[in-house]
């Protein structure tokens, strides 16, 4: 690896949810930003570069926040990559303070939708998928009715996702859902795009999260002795298939798990816990899959047999994910690696993954076929 | 230097002005980048990764460019740092190409604006200077009769600045303007803000600019021998004065202007060519001398006087600045490193600055006062 190694010092978020229309995106941001600080122990005077992720957030949102916490003159920058902008954030953070440019600095992502969003996301007007209907609900119920006919998977399975995120939140106090749902309630929930129910979307949320990175000096500095490392932050764009193929083989999925392991040198089979873009239940069976940690076609079944719960061989999702956590788009990214890192370093409490080292959060933006713009965002976080 | 040296190995842009509605964001930023891939004669398989500015372009729309031009499945981004969007780009490509991780990448800055804006820019709602009514317009104004007031310039000699920038662009094949204005048209137009006429300010643009990066590798991959290396790139926020003090005492070009110095080991007296953000005639006159290439209090007499115009001591703006090349906002800081490539290899033609060995580009985003979020970025580009 070329870069210098790179740590995570530190972590914040508020509460996923809706906040009030006076609670600004500044506000959130800041908050986020602060306790980040607070827990890395880090001045503001010492941060040196500001990093943050938005989609909806107007020019220079992070010039604003940054002006709210005492980083005026800082650098500051602000990165999109839809619902993976967030993570390219900490991806530039990382080249940043790999490169030996920066020794500490704030990583942010932030949103504010309930008061902007009515109903699903609304797709990009130049939106090819979106322009002939294929929004991003329909695309994943496509993706369910082909995976349960391939594989004989049942919608109980898929539904399995939604009750096993939202049992996980319960112990997430930044999680937008708390309390339990089960399978009933999932498979008895308004209808979005069959087979798919309300319990099987992400929410509108509004939130912010935020870490603190640092190099070896960096840590030093803060007199911190080991701290999670970054080990890849890989980035890939592109179609979600490869040529005309299965719409449940996520080429994109693959090659943005072969990138990061690639840089990490970290095989599939060694990840302990995992962070996964589950905006819709059959998503986080199918890019499971694409990562190689489950074996194709095998996802719906294992997840039903409680593979990938708290106490399961592959925990997922352990903050809730999208699903229950929330999603305020620019955030997921940041709060993904926010759960890891309270994974690693043990501190994720009635959530935690026993002995978790290793760690990876896969975050994707973008349309639905990838055809017209798709993101994926992969990290892997080492002790 | 920590970073590894860092190349521009060839540009491209397109016309800026207005385009016609159905050439959208992303057929002009496909059509800049293939014109700067041929320049350095790059193909898109070895370019490694994408990086590209905008403000208005919506969700993925580096994405959506890249998938026009073969480089779908590599790494793509977003930035944005309102007018220093593309300069924002380019900063994160240099870091990334200087860091070691990238021999050959991509950088694209694309704005279209004409069929959105209607009148001037619209602040965001969360700018507290707009809030009050202290948009760009006024603020630009105020800071021109300050400074008349404070040094005894005259209207003439800051109008000057409007005269010489249309006068440079007649050459300039990119230019949204290409044909000179006189004094005269300057002090008779349509009154925006007193003592600003409409020919004070920079327009309402469509545009696309690129710039192919590349380490030494790099380079030698491409078979080019030698090329303008970008010594820095400079990136700092936060208000434009420093305390209450003078408006047009710009401690955010001080600093902007120091800390691009400092990373570059050049000295303000060796600019030879200067690419500056004229988005009103005064800022060209103040902005300089924050960097403190012109003295305090000396710059509009200067102007009146040919030192900043082609043939003079420091020609600013050879490519007629914002004033008259254009500004779509987020393609601004590429094109203006685009310029400075041209004029640094002498490939300028009739706006050629004879000799120019090291070049700077200016560019600032942001509301007015910066109180509530200003970028500026400092590119310093040597042969």
């Amino acid at each position: 690896m070329i870069l210098d190694p790179v740590h995570v010092a530190g972590a914040g978020m508020i509460r996923f949810g809706k906040h009030p229309a006076e609670t600004t995106l500044e506000t959130m941001g800041a908050q986020a930003a602060t306790a980040a600080m607070r827990d890395a122990g880090v001045r503001a005077a010492d941060v040196e570069a500001l990093y943050v992720g938005h989609v909806f957030g107007g020019p220079v949102a992070g010039q604003r926040i940054g002006a709210r916490i005492g980083l005026a003159g800082k650098p500051v920058s602000n990165h999109e990559n839809y619902c993976s902008s967030g993570a390219t954030a900490l991806r530039e953070a990382w080249i940043a303070v790999g490169a030996g440019l920066y020794d500490l600095v704030l990583v942010v992502g932030v949103e504010k939708m309930t008061d902007r969003v009515k109903g699903g996301v609304q797709p990009d007007p130049n939106d090819l998928d979106a322009s002939i209907g294929f929004l991003f609900a329909a695309g994943h119920a496509l993706s369910a009715r082909r995976y349960m006919a391939d594989y004989g998977a049942t919608r109980e399975q898929i539904a399995a996702v939604a009750v096993k995120n939202h049992a996980h939140s319960v112990a997430n106090p930044y999680a937008q859902y708390q309390k339990p749902v089960s399978l009933g309630e999932v498979l008895g929930a308004r209808p979005i795009a069959e087979p798919l129910g309300l319990l099987d979307c992400s929410p509108i949320s509004d939130g912010a999260a935020a870490v603190v990175v640092a190099s070896r000096a960096g840590l030093r500095r803060l007199g911190i002795r080991s701290a999670p490392r970054v080990a890849a932050c890989a980035l890939v764009s592109g179609t979600v298939q490869a040529g005309l193929g299965d719409v449940n083989e996520e080429d994109i999925s693959r090659r943005a798990g072969a990138e990061a392991y690639r840089i990490a040198g970290v095989a599939a089979d060694e990840i302990d816990v995992v962070e996964m873009h589950d905006c819709f239940t059959i998503a986080e069976i199918v890019r499971l899959e694409g990562l190689g940690v489950l074996p194709r076609g095998e996802g719906a079944r294992l997840t039903e047999a409680g593979y990938t719960s708290l106490g399961g061989a592959l925990p997922v999702n352990p903050s809730g994910g999208l699903l229950s956590r929330g999603h305020p788009v620019g955030a997921t990214g940041a709060a993904q690696v926010c759960e890891l890192f309270w994974q690693l370093t043990g501190r994720a409490g009635g959530r935690q993954v026993e002995g978790a080292t290793t760690g990876l959060a896969y975050c994707k933006g973008g349309s639905v076929s990838g055809t017209d713009g798709a993101s994926v965002t992969t990290v892997i976080l080492t002790t």
